[in-house]
């Protein structure tokens, strides 16, 4: 799957992930009307709501993107029927030909991380039956538990040819708190280089043809820690989220890529998902043109980064 | 919540909580035999048969117990069906007068970390309706995420009297990997501590009668840390996993709790759902004594804990 994530984003030329990650005042008010309209104010019609929401930008950008990055959080605060939504999003991009990283964030001890992976990723046994219940391409694994938190996921993948990014360095404004810590035994190297050595250790038993099945999660609003980052994980493909709403801008990026121009992929959630309602796009596009705003929007993301690693099409 | 539990835990003179990880291989051929022959070898059979097991595991012993932990993993492996399965375990466990402490680990940032903690502890809006979509009373957080990952968790635990219980120091063996390593800006002291240190501030905006909503897990596995940790953190209820099965027993127990007997509580899963299949039990109970066995187990955990704290009923 890394294979293929990795031509995909070559072949479409767009080192880019549009965060799927629907809140509901992202969500145009007649989309959500017609879901209530047939489902009341309910759990189901939030559900439905979401998914109409997403089929619609999936439909109208599935062409431009090689991945897309369901954040499975704003699914389950909706609980079951917000899961129902997740899992209808995953067939879909799937069937559209899009990789899917779903952004679960995941982690626990063995036989645990274990029951994780094979929902996710791998495959479960029921008697004699086996199913793939989720059956995204890849996930993101929180790494606080060390590599008993993480080797099962690592197994699945080396298995069914999937992959995980690991959490290293988040774009969050506090991931300095832990992160940034200085370890002392380490030549006072922050954590978060550390955890890297071991994204770079995982990998290593797991290569694709030219990256790891075992990639990273590195903020775009820390470019000088993804510049040392970018080092120490040379098998790993970067996600990268924090681009645009959360202050990355596309001069930020180039220190995730490598001189070839590969090596990375940001995320972009807000800034496609709603662009409608943003500043820039609110003139052009109405509410029920939600879609094709979000298309503008990855067209002008496209060309800001290809911009900044000096790609010409 | 946190007074609730406190109070449950004395009244039933129990420091206990059971975990809820119902594994295909801990359930009785006969339940499983059951659900299959209605919902077939199915992701719906195998929810099914996770219900019926644990069903039988409450009633046993839910009068000896002020709380159970189911871990979500368990059933969310087996996707949507498992979830279902999850819901009505949370409903049945409370319908029973238990507290229930969903083992989630999740943690995010900002309103990605709100989604969850409203999903899980806290109430969401669809139109002018709202819902408590999963409603347990507890869950527990990763950290590694710092304070922003967090404090949507603590918000609504303020709003809601529910609470947390944060991962300091985990029960595995490679938890030391990045748990253990020496914070050079703070005296060489271990990233737990610091964690723990965090633990504290969080917990102190939030506090019970005794104890704060924001509690910590640290593994029996590691009594010497606990001893330290029970002192960094003094407001804080510590969840104290990794009792049998993975290794601690009742002596190393001493150190997590406080001179009064109060400030701790020990999972046990394993040891307590699957006795019947243990060197233990087995003699003593056939397959459908599964649960006589589950409360027998209790039994004794609770014995070997009074005797550790020198607590006599």
């Amino acid at each position: 799957m890394i294979n293929r994530l990795v031509k995909e984003i070559q072949k479409k030329n767009a080192p880019i992930v549009v965060g799927l990650d629907p809140t509901m005042k992202f969500i145009p008010g007649y989309i959500k009307e017609n879901a209530f309209s047939v489902y009341g104010e309910t759990l189901q019609g939030a559900g439905e709501a979401i998914w109409q929401f997403n089929k619609g930008i999936v439909d109208a950008v599935y062409d431009l993107i090689p991945a897309v990055k369901p954040q499975i959080a704003m699914y389950e605060q909706f609980g079951i029927e917000g899961m129902i939504a997740y899992k209808k999003t995953v067939d879909y991009c799937k069937s559209k030909g899009l990789v899917v990283i779903g952004d679960i964030k995941r982690g626990d001890i063995g036989s645990t991380s274990a029951a994780y992976a094979v929902g996710h990723i791998g495959k479960v046994s029921v008697g004699s039956s086996v199913f793939a219940p989720f059956d995204e391409d890849f996930v993101t694994v929180n790494p606080y538990l060390g590599t008993d938190g993480v080797k099962p996921f690592i197994d699945v993948c080396a298995e069914e040819k999937k992959g995980i990014f690991v959490l290293v360095k988040t774009s969050n404004p506090s991931s300095g708190e832990f992160q940034d810590r200085p370890i002392a035994d380490a030549d006072n190297r922050p954590l978060y280089e550390i955890v890297g050595q071991k994204v770079d250790e995982w990998g290593k038993s797991c290569m694709g043809e030219k990256y790891s099945y075992v990639g990273a999660v590195v903020g775009a609003t820390y470019p000088e820690m993804g510049k040392v980052l970018r080092d120490i994980m040379p098998n790993s493909l970067i996600l990268v989220p924090g681009y645009g709403a959360q202050g990355g801008k596309g001069a930020d990026l180039v220190h995730f890529f490598k001189a070839d121009g590969s090596g990375a992929i940001v995320n972009s959630s807000r800034g496609i998902i709603a662009a409608y309602q943003s500043e820039k796009y609110k003139e052009r596009f109405s509410e029920k043109e939600y879609a094709d705003a979000a298309r503008a929007a990855v067209i002008e993301m496209k060309e800001d980064i290809a911009g900044a690693l000096g790609i010409t099409e």
